[in-house]
């Protein structure tokens, strides 16, 4: 059993395409359709039952083109509408926060994990939360690392003033003797190399984008809804901002050329 | 929303343990049953129609017991019978073979994979076919180390015995630069001290037990069934051999006392 279906992906704007990357390299031989609400980024600073209207016009439209899942790529909407969404739609849907914190849970042995995340990320305490939900003797530290977003969008992660403001955002995370690091914002990928030299070796680096990936594979091989026949997948990519900036974009996020078209939500 | 019901884990004997271990230390609050078929153990040599007949006896009376899930704890019993299993009940049904699988791809980067496991595990070819379901471009090399189980059972794997032997099974596999290891049998994660150090830092171990829990803790988030309100969980053991032997030996495989009792099954 299987199914051709796509697998549907969104994000604010570009944060998702480290999901996109993952899902690629991790099922080769799925179909993905991507939106992009560029024209309404960022999510972060509205409020949640705004965040949670633009998400679920996305999802109506991604529901729309048949896809077989949902990936809510993007941590704010998470937060926001992922329960609800469970409620509201009938394909499965999955966010990156709680791939993330199970991960997490696998990955330490002495139970202390840190959190890093945009402020809005860290403000509203998704993370901690869905870690004391699955065990409570958990030991938390958060870090809003409100410069490393930037750091990634202007192209700037192999540099000094990368490796310098990660220093200095991490350090009052190293003093707590953790074992391992959530990177709870879809934009941390890019800066990982950096973020793994500053915190050394002994700390093991949970990447939220890997990790939904992984967990959309079990989804769909649980539901047996694996494509598995499937050489030549399709990638289809929607934006409600300028197509032509998402092609540059989105291509340099991707090392691949990517056809974008423009879709039109809400109003 | 959650699910108060116990999770069913079964073997045909003392492996599926591991599982029962990594389901313990990463889900806290779950309640656990566990059925071990000791007294038709091992289930390597038996033809696949027989283990399904026992797969399935279990696995009635597990569901008979109002469990959420059923976790096969077991490479033999995965591999004849998981896809008939899922068909046949209505509960979901995870196996050990995919979550190792998938964890393998997930931590590859060079996609050369190692397999290691029982003769039966490996002769059936189950873990190739399954990371090639995924993703057909994968190198991987299988290597029955037969064993491997008795050293573990003998309570031998902190010895001069265990290093030459593990060192003698995994030499042909070292020239092939994997950098990825699946320790395709659940009483393998006991001697993960010894394997890790014959193979090195650069080849990552994918202990089956940690990720099939992982995948047991997915599957019951999106369903909704998590059990997050548990702080005194309670654990049964069932075998269907000799309930004060499973206590012994089940005790010193879990690090705590475990009250068994006596099941029997078929006839």
């Amino acid at each position: 059993m299987c199914s051709t279906k796509p697998i549907g992906i969104l994000d604010s704007g570009f944060g998702g395409l480290t999901v996109v990357g993952e899902v690629i390299r991790q099922l080769p031989q799925e179909n993905i359709l991507y939106v992009g609400d560029n024209a309404r980024c960022p999510y972060g600073s509205r409020p949640p039952e705004e965040v949670r209207k633009f998400l679920f016009e996305i999802i109506d439209f991604l529901v729309a083109q048949e896809v077989k899942m949902i990936i809510i790529a993007c941590n704010t909407a998470t937060a926001a509408g992922l329960e609800e969404a469970r409620q509201r739609y009938s394909v499965p849907v999955i966010g990156v926060i709680v791939p993330g914190s199970r991960a997490a849970i696998s990955a330490t042995k002495s139970g202390r994990i840190g959190v890093i995340g945009t402020e809005n990320t860290i403000n509203s305490d998704a993370y901690r939360r869905e870690l004391h939900r699955i065990n409570p003797r958990l030991t938390v530290t958060n870090r809003a690392c409100k410069p490393f977003v930037r750091l990634v969008e202007e192209d700037l992660t192999d540099t000094e003033e990368a490796r310098r403001t990660v220093t200095a955002y991490l350090q009052p995370i190293q003093t707590e003797r953790i074992d391992t690091l959530i990177l709870g914002c879809t934009h941390y990928p890019l800066l990982a190399p950096v973020i793994a030299e500053v915190m050394g070796e002994g700390v093991a680096l949970i990447n939220s984008a890997e990790e939904t990936a992984r967990e959309a594979s079990t989804v769909l091989s649980v539901s047996q809804q694996l494509h598995d026949q499937n050489p030549q997948p399709q990638y289809k990519f929607y934006t409600t901002g300028d197509t032509e900036y998402f092609r540059q974009i989105g291509g340099r996020w991707l090392h691949r050329d990517i056809e974008v078209a423009s879709v039109a939500l809400g109003g």
